[in-house]
Protein backbone atom coordinates (compact mmCIF):
# COMPACT_ATOMS: atom_id res chain seq x y z
CA UNK A 1 0.00 0.00 0.00
CA UNK A 2 1.06 2.96 -0.74
CA UNK A 3 1.91 6.19 0.98
CA UNK A 4 -0.66 9.55 -0.06
CA UNK A 5 1.39 12.22 -0.55
CA UNK A 6 -0.20 14.92 1.02
CA UNK A 7 -0.45 18.31 -1.02
CA UNK A 8 -2.63 20.20 1.15
CA UNK A 9 -0.55 19.38 4.47
CA UNK A 10 2.41 21.02 2.64
CA UNK A 11 0.43 23.86 1.12
CA UNK A 12 -0.52 25.35 3.91
CA UNK A 13 3.01 25.10 5.50
CA UNK A 14 4.32 27.28 2.70
CA UNK A 15 1.56 29.83 3.16
CA UNK A 16 2.31 29.90 6.72
CA UNK A 17 6.07 30.20 6.54
CA UNK A 18 5.44 33.17 3.34
CA UNK A 19 2.76 34.45 5.70
CA UNK A 20 5.35 34.87 9.08
CA UNK A 21 8.44 36.50 5.95
CA UNK A 22 5.18 39.12 5.20
CA UNK A 23 4.53 40.31 8.55
CA UNK A 24 7.89 42.32 8.46
CA UNK A 25 7.28 44.22 5.54
CA UNK A 26 6.33 47.75 5.30
CA UNK A 27 4.70 47.60 1.92
CA UNK A 28 2.61 44.72 0.74
CA UNK A 29 3.63 42.59 -1.83
CA UNK A 30 1.20 43.01 -4.45
CA UNK A 31 -0.04 40.10 -7.28
CA UNK A 32 -1.71 41.76 -10.39
CA UNK A 33 -4.14 39.24 -11.96
CA UNK A 34 -5.89 40.16 -15.70
CA UNK A 35 -8.60 38.27 -16.32
CA UNK A 36 -10.47 38.45 -19.85
CA UNK A 37 -13.95 37.15 -19.82
CA UNK A 38 -15.53 35.24 -17.55
CA UNK A 39 -14.62 31.89 -17.97
CA UNK A 40 -16.30 29.73 -15.21
CA UNK A 41 -13.46 27.57 -14.35
CA UNK A 42 -11.02 30.80 -14.55
CA UNK A 43 -13.22 32.44 -11.50
CA UNK A 44 -12.72 29.56 -9.30
CA UNK A 45 -9.39 29.72 -10.13
CA UNK A 46 -8.78 32.89 -9.15
CA UNK A 47 -10.97 33.14 -5.87
CA UNK A 48 -7.97 30.58 -4.94
CA UNK A 49 -5.55 32.94 -5.77
CA UNK A 50 -6.82 35.63 -3.83
CA UNK A 51 -8.14 33.88 -0.94
CA UNK A 52 -4.32 32.54 -0.63
CA UNK A 53 -2.92 35.79 -0.90
CA UNK A 54 -5.74 37.14 1.82
CA UNK A 55 -3.86 34.26 3.96
CA UNK A 56 -0.47 35.69 3.31
CA UNK A 57 -0.73 39.25 3.45
CA UNK A 58 -0.41 39.57 -0.09
CA UNK A 59 -2.05 42.34 -1.61
CA UNK A 60 -4.45 41.22 -4.59
CA UNK A 61 -5.60 43.45 -7.70
CA UNK A 62 -7.44 42.04 -10.08
CA UNK A 63 -8.18 43.48 -13.10
CA UNK A 64 -11.31 42.94 -15.70
CA UNK A 65 -11.67 43.27 -19.24
CA UNK A 66 -14.46 42.42 -20.78
CA UNK A 67 -14.30 39.58 -24.21
CA UNK A 68 -14.79 42.58 -26.55
CA UNK A 69 -11.77 44.75 -25.19
CA UNK A 70 -9.26 45.52 -28.24
CA UNK A 71 -5.74 43.80 -27.39
CA UNK A 72 -3.67 47.28 -27.20
CA UNK A 73 -5.61 47.56 -24.03
CA UNK A 74 -4.13 44.62 -22.58
CA UNK A 75 -0.52 45.83 -23.87
CA UNK A 76 -0.98 49.05 -22.19
CA UNK A 77 -2.22 47.37 -19.00
CA UNK A 78 0.58 45.30 -18.80
CA UNK A 79 2.95 48.04 -19.93
CA UNK A 80 1.75 50.19 -17.06
CA UNK A 81 2.28 47.15 -14.18
CA UNK A 82 5.18 46.81 -15.32
CA UNK A 83 6.54 50.25 -14.29
CA UNK A 84 4.15 50.17 -11.69
CA UNK A 85 6.61 49.68 -8.33
CA UNK A 86 3.92 48.46 -6.20
CA UNK A 87 3.33 45.74 -8.37
CA UNK A 88 5.54 42.94 -7.83
CA UNK A 89 3.91 40.13 -9.78
CA UNK A 90 1.87 40.39 -12.75
CA UNK A 91 -0.54 37.13 -13.84
CA UNK A 92 -2.70 36.30 -17.46
CA UNK A 93 -5.53 34.27 -16.46
CA UNK A 94 -5.58 31.43 -18.54
CA UNK A 95 -6.98 30.41 -21.13
CA UNK A 96 -8.19 33.94 -22.99
CA UNK A 97 -11.37 34.00 -25.15
CA UNK A 98 -10.54 32.77 -28.93
CA UNK A 99 -9.76 36.24 -30.21
CA UNK A 100 -6.81 37.02 -28.36
CA UNK A 101 -3.18 35.58 -28.64
CA UNK A 102 -1.87 34.68 -25.20
CA UNK A 103 1.59 34.02 -26.20
CA UNK A 104 1.76 37.29 -27.74
CA UNK A 105 0.37 38.69 -24.61
CA UNK A 106 2.35 36.75 -21.90
CA UNK A 107 5.66 37.62 -23.71
CA UNK A 108 4.57 41.49 -22.81
CA UNK A 109 5.18 40.92 -19.36
CA UNK A 110 7.84 42.22 -17.41
CA UNK A 111 10.95 38.90 -16.87
CA UNK A 112 11.10 39.68 -13.22
CA UNK A 113 6.96 40.28 -12.49
CA UNK A 114 6.33 37.12 -14.57
CA UNK A 115 5.08 34.79 -12.03
CA UNK A 116 3.56 32.28 -13.68
CA UNK A 117 6.93 31.68 -15.39
CA UNK A 118 5.34 31.16 -18.76
CA UNK A 119 7.54 34.02 -21.38
CA UNK A 120 9.86 33.08 -23.33
CA UNK A 121 12.55 34.15 -21.43
CA UNK A 122 12.19 32.31 -18.25
CA UNK A 123 11.41 29.00 -20.01
CA UNK A 124 14.81 29.94 -21.71
CA UNK A 125 16.48 30.36 -18.28
CA UNK A 126 14.68 26.74 -16.65
CA UNK A 127 17.01 25.74 -19.93
CA UNK A 128 20.24 27.20 -18.89
CA UNK A 129 20.08 26.46 -15.32
CA UNK A 130 19.50 29.76 -14.51
CA UNK A 131 17.51 31.49 -11.94
CA UNK A 132 14.59 32.59 -13.01
CA UNK A 133 10.97 32.24 -12.21
CA UNK A 134 9.55 29.36 -12.56
CA UNK A 135 6.18 28.13 -13.41
CA UNK A 136 4.48 27.10 -10.77
CA UNK A 137 2.77 23.00 -11.60
CA UNK A 138 6.23 21.92 -12.29
CA UNK A 139 7.53 23.74 -9.20
CA UNK A 140 5.27 22.56 -7.26
CA UNK A 141 5.86 18.86 -8.24
CA UNK A 142 9.61 19.43 -7.53
CA UNK A 143 8.65 20.82 -4.16
CA UNK A 144 6.52 17.83 -3.62
CA UNK A 145 9.02 15.49 -4.31
CA UNK A 146 11.97 17.59 -2.27
CA UNK A 147 9.50 17.31 1.08
CA UNK A 148 9.20 13.65 0.40
CA UNK A 149 12.58 13.39 0.06
CA UNK A 150 12.59 11.23 -3.15
CA UNK A 151 16.25 11.55 -4.41
CA UNK A 152 16.07 12.24 -8.44
CA UNK A 153 19.76 11.52 -9.43
CA UNK A 154 19.94 9.11 -11.84
CA UNK A 155 16.27 8.30 -11.52
CA UNK A 156 14.58 7.03 -14.74
CA UNK A 157 11.57 10.40 -14.87
CA UNK A 158 8.52 9.58 -17.55
CA UNK A 159 6.66 12.69 -18.12
CA UNK A 160 3.33 12.14 -19.89
CA UNK A 161 1.94 15.39 -21.92
CA UNK A 162 4.58 17.98 -23.45
CA UNK A 163 2.21 20.89 -22.45
CA UNK A 164 3.89 24.33 -22.14
CA UNK A 165 2.55 24.75 -18.19
CA UNK A 166 3.39 21.41 -16.93
CA UNK A 167 5.20 18.63 -18.80
CA UNK A 168 8.27 20.85 -20.98
CA UNK A 169 9.58 22.93 -18.00
CA UNK A 170 9.37 19.77 -16.11
CA UNK A 171 12.18 17.90 -18.20
CA UNK A 172 14.94 20.97 -17.74
CA UNK A 173 14.04 21.05 -13.94
CA UNK A 174 14.65 16.82 -13.54
CA UNK A 175 17.28 17.22 -15.69
CA UNK A 176 18.97 19.72 -13.56
CA UNK A 177 18.09 17.12 -10.44
CA UNK A 178 19.89 14.86 -12.82
CA UNK A 179 17.55 12.50 -13.79
CA UNK A 180 17.12 10.56 -16.68
CA UNK A 181 14.06 11.98 -18.59
CA UNK A 182 11.91 10.55 -21.17
CA UNK A 183 8.83 12.60 -22.28
CA UNK A 184 5.55 11.12 -23.77
CA UNK A 185 2.86 12.72 -25.67
CA UNK A 186 -0.26 11.99 -28.13
CA UNK A 187 2.04 10.77 -30.72
CA UNK A 188 3.94 8.41 -28.65
CA UNK A 189 3.83 4.49 -29.73
CA UNK A 190 3.28 2.22 -27.06
CA UNK A 191 3.08 4.03 -23.62
CA UNK A 192 2.94 1.79 -21.43
CA UNK A 193 6.64 1.03 -22.36
CA UNK A 194 7.81 4.14 -20.96
CA UNK A 195 5.15 4.58 -17.87
CA UNK A 196 6.65 0.88 -17.02
CA UNK A 197 10.18 1.63 -16.55
CA UNK A 198 9.55 5.32 -14.44
CA UNK A 199 11.06 5.41 -11.00
CA UNK A 200 8.73 8.67 -11.04
CA UNK A 201 5.95 9.07 -13.30
CA UNK A 202 4.73 12.20 -13.63
CA UNK A 203 1.06 12.04 -15.64
CA UNK A 204 -0.14 15.85 -16.71
CA UNK A 205 -2.73 14.90 -19.95
CA UNK A 206 -6.35 15.46 -18.73
CA UNK A 207 -7.55 12.24 -19.56
CA UNK A 208 -9.17 10.76 -16.72
CA UNK A 209 -7.85 7.36 -15.46
CA UNK A 210 -5.35 7.12 -18.74
CA UNK A 211 -2.49 5.22 -16.17
CA UNK A 212 -3.63 1.51 -14.91
CA UNK A 213 -2.35 -0.46 -12.48
CA UNK A 214 -0.48 -2.67 -15.25
CA UNK A 215 1.39 0.51 -16.32
CA UNK A 216 3.29 1.56 -13.63
CA UNK A 217 6.22 -0.66 -11.93
CA UNK A 218 6.27 -1.42 -8.41
CA UNK A 219 7.34 1.07 -5.63
CA UNK A 220 7.01 3.72 -8.28
CA UNK A 221 6.77 7.47 -7.19
CA UNK A 222 3.39 8.37 -9.16
CA UNK A 223 2.25 12.22 -9.27
CA UNK A 224 -0.88 12.60 -10.84
CA UNK A 225 -1.29 16.36 -12.53
CA UNK A 226 -4.88 15.92 -14.04
CA UNK A 227 -8.37 17.71 -13.52
CA UNK A 228 -10.58 15.80 -14.96
CA UNK A 229 -14.30 16.90 -13.97
CA UNK A 230 -17.40 14.29 -14.52
CA UNK A 231 -20.91 14.33 -13.22
CA UNK A 232 -19.69 17.14 -10.48
CA UNK A 233 -17.01 14.71 -9.01
CA UNK A 234 -13.18 15.00 -9.61
CA UNK A 235 -10.43 12.60 -11.08
CA UNK A 236 -7.11 12.51 -12.02
CA UNK A 237 -4.87 10.96 -14.78
CA UNK A 238 -4.16 7.68 -12.70
CA UNK A 239 -6.58 4.97 -11.68
CA UNK A 240 -5.76 5.96 -8.11
CA UNK A 241 -7.69 3.13 -6.22
CA UNK A 242 -5.70 0.41 -8.34
CA UNK A 243 -2.74 2.45 -8.46
CA UNK A 244 -2.48 2.87 -4.85
CA UNK A 245 -1.60 -0.24 -4.35
CA UNK A 246 1.60 -0.98 -6.59
CA UNK A 247 3.13 2.64 -5.84
CA UNK A 248 5.37 3.41 -3.22
CA UNK A 249 4.04 6.65 -3.51
CA UNK A 250 1.02 8.66 -4.84
CA UNK A 251 -0.55 11.87 -5.33
CA UNK A 252 -4.58 12.15 -4.75
CA UNK A 253 -6.91 13.91 -6.98
CA UNK A 254 -7.83 16.38 -5.19
CA UNK A 255 -5.68 17.25 -2.55
CA UNK A 256 -2.33 16.48 -4.69
CA UNK A 257 -0.57 18.47 -6.98
CA UNK A 258 -3.31 21.54 -7.10
CA UNK A 259 -3.02 22.59 -3.78
CA UNK A 260 0.93 23.17 -5.00
CA UNK A 261 0.32 25.01 -7.44
CA UNK A 262 -1.41 27.88 -5.44
CA UNK A 263 1.43 27.89 -2.89
CA UNK A 264 4.41 27.98 -5.48
CA UNK A 265 2.56 31.22 -7.22
CA UNK A 266 2.61 32.62 -3.76
CA UNK A 267 6.22 31.65 -3.58
CA UNK A 268 7.08 33.45 -6.85
CA UNK A 269 4.93 37.04 -5.88
CA UNK A 270 7.57 36.77 -2.10
CA UNK A 271 10.60 35.86 -4.55
CA UNK A 272 9.69 38.39 -7.36
CA UNK A 273 9.06 41.06 -4.22
CA UNK A 274 12.51 40.76 -2.74
CA UNK A 275 14.49 40.85 -5.76
CA UNK A 276 12.75 43.95 -6.80
CA UNK A 277 13.43 45.35 -3.29
CA UNK A 278 16.91 44.15 -3.37
CA UNK A 279 17.05 46.24 -7.02
CA UNK A 280 15.83 49.55 -5.70
CA UNK A 281 17.84 49.96 -2.47
CA UNK B 1 25.52 -2.30 -44.28
CA UNK B 2 24.17 1.23 -43.41
CA UNK B 3 23.66 3.97 -45.29
CA UNK B 4 27.05 6.58 -44.28
CA UNK B 5 24.95 10.38 -44.35
CA UNK B 6 27.71 12.57 -46.41
CA UNK B 7 27.09 15.71 -44.22
CA UNK B 8 29.67 17.26 -46.41
CA UNK B 9 27.87 16.99 -49.14
CA UNK B 10 24.58 18.23 -48.15
CA UNK B 11 26.69 21.21 -46.65
CA UNK B 12 27.99 22.42 -49.58
CA UNK B 13 24.14 22.28 -51.40
CA UNK B 14 23.18 24.62 -48.65
CA UNK B 15 25.91 26.74 -49.26
CA UNK B 16 25.45 26.58 -52.91
CA UNK B 17 21.75 28.02 -52.51
CA UNK B 18 22.78 30.96 -49.88
CA UNK B 19 25.19 32.15 -52.50
CA UNK B 20 22.45 32.17 -55.13
CA UNK B 21 20.26 34.03 -52.77
CA UNK B 22 22.79 36.60 -51.37
CA UNK B 23 23.69 37.52 -55.11
CA UNK B 24 20.53 39.54 -55.09
CA UNK B 25 21.54 41.40 -52.36
CA UNK B 26 22.61 45.17 -52.86
CA UNK B 27 23.84 44.78 -48.75
CA UNK B 28 25.91 42.07 -47.74
CA UNK B 29 24.11 40.23 -44.78
CA UNK B 30 27.48 40.56 -41.90
CA UNK B 31 28.89 38.32 -39.23
CA UNK B 32 30.78 39.30 -36.66
CA UNK B 33 32.77 37.01 -34.82
CA UNK B 34 33.81 37.93 -30.85
CA UNK B 35 36.97 36.02 -29.92
CA UNK B 36 38.65 36.42 -26.67
CA UNK B 37 42.08 34.87 -26.04
CA UNK B 38 44.15 32.25 -28.84
CA UNK B 39 42.53 29.36 -28.08
CA UNK B 40 43.81 26.77 -30.72
CA UNK B 41 40.67 24.73 -31.59
CA UNK B 42 38.91 28.47 -31.68
CA UNK B 43 41.68 29.81 -34.76
CA UNK B 44 40.64 26.95 -36.57
CA UNK B 45 36.83 27.08 -36.18
CA UNK B 46 37.04 30.72 -36.52
CA UNK B 47 38.90 29.96 -40.23
CA UNK B 48 35.78 27.50 -41.37
CA UNK B 49 33.37 30.19 -40.78
CA UNK B 50 35.51 32.98 -42.45
CA UNK B 51 35.70 30.29 -44.86
CA UNK B 52 31.74 29.84 -45.01
CA UNK B 53 31.36 33.48 -45.36
CA UNK B 54 33.88 33.96 -47.84
CA UNK B 55 32.23 31.37 -50.18
CA UNK B 56 28.88 32.73 -49.84
CA UNK B 57 29.17 36.13 -49.89
CA UNK B 58 28.41 37.33 -46.34
CA UNK B 59 30.85 40.04 -44.73
CA UNK B 60 33.03 38.80 -42.08
CA UNK B 61 33.68 40.53 -39.33
CA UNK B 62 36.85 39.39 -36.80
CA UNK B 63 36.76 41.21 -33.35
CA UNK B 64 39.79 40.64 -31.09
CA UNK B 65 40.08 40.97 -27.47
CA UNK B 66 43.07 40.23 -25.50
CA UNK B 67 42.47 37.75 -22.45
CA UNK B 68 43.57 40.63 -20.30
CA UNK B 69 40.28 42.60 -21.57
CA UNK B 70 37.60 44.19 -19.39
CA UNK B 71 34.24 42.08 -19.12
CA UNK B 72 32.69 46.26 -19.96
CA UNK B 73 34.41 46.65 -22.96
CA UNK B 74 33.17 43.02 -24.23
CA UNK B 75 29.64 44.01 -23.52
CA UNK B 76 30.41 47.81 -25.03
CA UNK B 77 31.41 46.10 -28.07
CA UNK B 78 28.12 43.86 -28.00
CA UNK B 79 25.96 46.75 -27.86
CA UNK B 80 28.04 48.58 -30.13
CA UNK B 81 26.66 45.56 -33.00
CA UNK B 82 23.51 45.62 -31.68
CA UNK B 83 22.98 48.65 -32.59
CA UNK B 84 24.91 48.95 -36.02
CA UNK B 85 22.64 48.29 -38.68
CA UNK B 86 25.48 46.62 -40.65
CA UNK B 87 25.69 43.53 -38.77
CA UNK B 88 23.23 41.13 -38.62
CA UNK B 89 24.52 38.05 -37.37
CA UNK B 90 26.66 38.55 -33.85
CA UNK B 91 28.25 35.16 -32.28
CA UNK B 92 30.82 35.04 -29.04
CA UNK B 93 33.49 32.32 -29.89
CA UNK B 94 33.26 29.69 -27.12
CA UNK B 95 34.66 28.79 -24.81
CA UNK B 96 36.03 31.69 -23.28
CA UNK B 97 39.19 32.31 -21.04
CA UNK B 98 38.08 31.47 -17.55
CA UNK B 99 37.67 34.89 -15.86
CA UNK B 100 34.71 35.56 -18.31
CA UNK B 101 30.93 34.72 -17.67
CA UNK B 102 29.74 33.16 -21.01
CA UNK B 103 26.09 32.92 -20.01
CA UNK B 104 26.50 36.19 -18.60
CA UNK B 105 28.16 37.83 -21.98
CA UNK B 106 25.89 35.95 -24.42
CA UNK B 107 22.56 37.22 -23.02
CA UNK B 108 23.95 40.70 -24.24
CA UNK B 109 23.47 39.76 -27.87
CA UNK B 110 19.99 40.95 -29.22
CA UNK B 111 17.73 38.04 -30.09
CA UNK B 112 17.39 38.56 -33.90
CA UNK B 113 21.29 38.93 -34.47
CA UNK B 114 22.01 36.10 -31.80
CA UNK B 115 22.94 33.54 -34.62
CA UNK B 116 24.71 30.84 -32.19
CA UNK B 117 20.79 30.49 -30.65
CA UNK B 118 22.25 30.11 -27.07
CA UNK B 119 20.41 33.39 -25.53
CA UNK B 120 17.98 32.38 -22.84
CA UNK B 121 15.59 34.02 -24.58
CA UNK B 122 16.33 31.93 -28.20
CA UNK B 123 16.37 28.79 -26.09
CA UNK B 124 12.89 29.33 -24.60
CA UNK B 125 11.58 30.22 -27.99
CA UNK B 126 12.45 26.24 -28.75
CA UNK B 127 10.31 24.75 -25.78
CA UNK B 128 7.58 27.32 -26.76
CA UNK B 129 8.08 26.07 -30.18
CA UNK B 130 8.48 29.41 -31.76
CA UNK B 131 10.45 31.24 -34.48
CA UNK B 132 13.97 32.39 -33.04
CA UNK B 133 17.26 31.36 -33.74
CA UNK B 134 17.79 28.18 -33.42
CA UNK B 135 21.35 27.03 -32.30
CA UNK B 136 23.38 25.45 -34.86
CA UNK B 137 24.23 21.55 -34.57
CA UNK B 138 20.99 20.88 -33.17
CA UNK B 139 19.70 22.38 -36.09
CA UNK B 140 21.77 20.46 -38.42
CA UNK B 141 21.06 17.48 -37.09
CA UNK B 142 17.34 17.91 -37.97
CA UNK B 143 18.50 19.18 -41.24
CA UNK B 144 20.40 16.08 -41.65
CA UNK B 145 17.56 14.21 -40.67
CA UNK B 146 15.09 16.19 -43.21
CA UNK B 147 17.19 15.59 -45.74
CA UNK B 148 17.18 11.84 -45.41
CA UNK B 149 13.31 11.69 -44.98
CA UNK B 150 13.69 10.51 -41.80
CA UNK B 151 9.55 10.60 -40.31
CA UNK B 152 10.02 11.43 -36.62
CA UNK B 153 6.50 11.69 -35.40
CA UNK B 154 5.91 9.04 -32.67
CA UNK B 155 9.80 7.57 -33.00
CA UNK B 156 11.51 6.82 -30.00
CA UNK B 157 14.70 9.40 -29.82
CA UNK B 158 17.32 8.89 -27.44
CA UNK B 159 19.79 11.62 -26.80
CA UNK B 160 22.67 10.96 -24.87
CA UNK B 161 24.09 14.44 -23.26
CA UNK B 162 22.63 17.40 -22.12
CA UNK B 163 25.19 19.99 -23.08
CA UNK B 164 23.62 23.95 -23.35
CA UNK B 165 24.89 23.37 -27.19
CA UNK B 166 23.07 20.42 -28.43
CA UNK B 167 21.12 17.81 -26.28
CA UNK B 168 18.98 20.48 -24.51
CA UNK B 169 17.80 22.65 -27.56
CA UNK B 170 17.57 19.15 -29.02
CA UNK B 171 14.81 17.97 -26.98
CA UNK B 172 12.54 20.95 -27.96
CA UNK B 173 13.39 20.14 -31.67
CA UNK B 174 12.92 16.64 -31.28
CA UNK B 175 9.39 17.03 -29.42
CA UNK B 176 7.96 19.93 -32.17
CA UNK B 177 8.36 16.85 -34.52
CA UNK B 178 6.11 14.94 -32.14
CA UNK B 179 9.18 11.97 -31.37
CA UNK B 180 9.38 10.64 -27.94
CA UNK B 181 12.38 11.61 -26.30
CA UNK B 182 14.76 10.27 -24.14
CA UNK B 183 17.82 12.49 -22.69
CA UNK B 184 20.84 10.31 -21.02
CA UNK B 185 23.84 11.95 -19.14
CA UNK B 186 26.51 11.22 -17.26
CA UNK B 187 24.23 9.82 -14.33
CA UNK B 188 22.70 7.65 -16.10
CA UNK B 189 22.65 4.65 -14.94
CA UNK B 190 22.42 1.53 -17.64
CA UNK B 191 22.41 3.92 -20.44
CA UNK B 192 22.70 0.86 -22.80
CA UNK B 193 18.77 0.12 -21.81
CA UNK B 194 18.32 3.55 -23.46
CA UNK B 195 20.19 3.47 -26.45
CA UNK B 196 19.09 -0.03 -27.17
CA UNK B 197 15.20 0.67 -27.51
CA UNK B 198 15.92 4.22 -29.79
CA UNK B 199 14.81 4.38 -33.33
CA UNK B 200 17.23 7.70 -33.70
CA UNK B 201 19.97 7.73 -31.22
CA UNK B 202 21.86 11.50 -30.95
CA UNK B 203 25.27 10.79 -29.25
CA UNK B 204 27.09 14.26 -28.43
CA UNK B 205 29.23 13.24 -25.21
CA UNK B 206 32.83 13.69 -26.60
CA UNK B 207 34.05 10.06 -25.07
CA UNK B 208 35.31 8.48 -27.80
CA UNK B 209 33.86 5.36 -29.12
CA UNK B 210 31.48 5.24 -25.76
CA UNK B 211 28.44 3.74 -28.05
CA UNK B 212 29.26 0.25 -28.92
CA UNK B 213 27.61 -2.41 -31.06
CA UNK B 214 26.25 -3.89 -28.40
CA UNK B 215 24.20 -0.75 -27.79
CA UNK B 216 22.31 0.15 -31.47
CA UNK B 217 19.11 -1.35 -31.70
CA UNK B 218 19.27 -2.82 -35.47
CA UNK B 219 18.17 -0.97 -38.27
CA UNK B 220 18.47 2.56 -35.91
CA UNK B 221 19.72 5.84 -37.30
CA UNK B 222 22.68 7.04 -35.25
CA UNK B 223 24.05 10.34 -35.45
CA UNK B 224 27.49 11.23 -33.72
CA UNK B 225 28.05 14.85 -32.32
CA UNK B 226 31.12 13.62 -31.15
CA UNK B 227 34.86 14.91 -31.95
CA UNK B 228 37.47 13.31 -30.34
CA UNK B 229 41.19 14.04 -31.22
CA UNK B 230 43.56 11.47 -30.83
CA UNK B 231 47.07 11.50 -32.22
CA UNK B 232 45.91 14.06 -35.14
CA UNK B 233 43.30 11.85 -35.81
CA UNK B 234 39.36 12.66 -35.45
CA UNK B 235 36.96 10.25 -33.65
CA UNK B 236 33.03 10.04 -32.76
CA UNK B 237 31.04 9.09 -29.45
CA UNK B 238 30.95 6.20 -32.09
CA UNK B 239 32.49 2.68 -32.86
CA UNK B 240 31.72 3.46 -36.29
CA UNK B 241 33.26 0.63 -38.09
CA UNK B 242 31.18 -1.78 -35.59
CA UNK B 243 28.42 -0.08 -35.37
CA UNK B 244 27.83 0.46 -39.23
CA UNK B 245 27.23 -2.70 -39.79
CA UNK B 246 24.13 -2.81 -37.87
CA UNK B 247 22.61 0.88 -37.96
CA UNK B 248 20.39 1.77 -40.98
CA UNK B 249 22.10 4.51 -41.14
CA UNK B 250 25.17 6.67 -39.63
CA UNK B 251 27.00 10.29 -39.85
CA UNK B 252 30.88 9.78 -39.93
CA UNK B 253 33.53 11.85 -37.86
CA UNK B 254 34.91 13.68 -39.49
CA UNK B 255 32.03 14.39 -42.12
CA UNK B 256 28.70 13.98 -40.63
CA UNK B 257 27.66 16.40 -38.29
CA UNK B 258 30.18 18.68 -38.03
CA UNK B 259 29.98 20.51 -41.73
CA UNK B 260 26.37 21.01 -40.94
CA UNK B 261 27.21 23.13 -37.72
CA UNK B 262 28.98 25.58 -40.32
CA UNK B 263 25.91 25.70 -42.95
CA UNK B 264 23.53 26.19 -40.35
CA UNK B 265 25.12 29.29 -38.38
CA UNK B 266 25.11 30.58 -42.52
CA UNK B 267 21.54 30.08 -43.04
CA UNK B 268 21.14 31.57 -39.74
CA UNK B 269 22.83 34.98 -40.32
CA UNK B 270 20.88 34.79 -43.62
CA UNK B 271 17.83 34.46 -41.72
CA UNK B 272 18.53 37.16 -39.58
CA UNK B 273 19.62 39.36 -42.15
CA UNK B 274 16.45 38.70 -44.01
CA UNK B 275 13.84 39.70 -41.08
CA UNK B 276 15.98 42.40 -40.51
CA UNK B 277 15.69 44.18 -43.55
CA UNK B 278 12.11 43.43 -43.73
CA UNK B 279 11.56 45.40 -40.37
CA UNK B 280 13.60 48.38 -42.11
CA UNK B 281 10.97 48.77 -44.74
Amino acid sequence: MSKIIDGKKIRNEIIEELKKEVKHYMIKPCLAVIQIGEDEASNTYIRAKEKACDEIGIYFKHIKFNETSKEIEIINKILELNSDEYVHGILLQLPLPEKFNAEKLINYIARNKDVDGLTDINIGKIFNNKQGLVSCTPQGIMRLLEEEKIDLEGKNVTIVGRSKLVGKPLIGLMLNKNATVTICHSKTENLSKFTKTADILVVAVGKKHLIKENMVKEDAIVIDVGINKEDGKLYGDVDFDKVKTKAKKITPVPGGVGPMTVAMLMTNVIAAYQRQQKKSQ
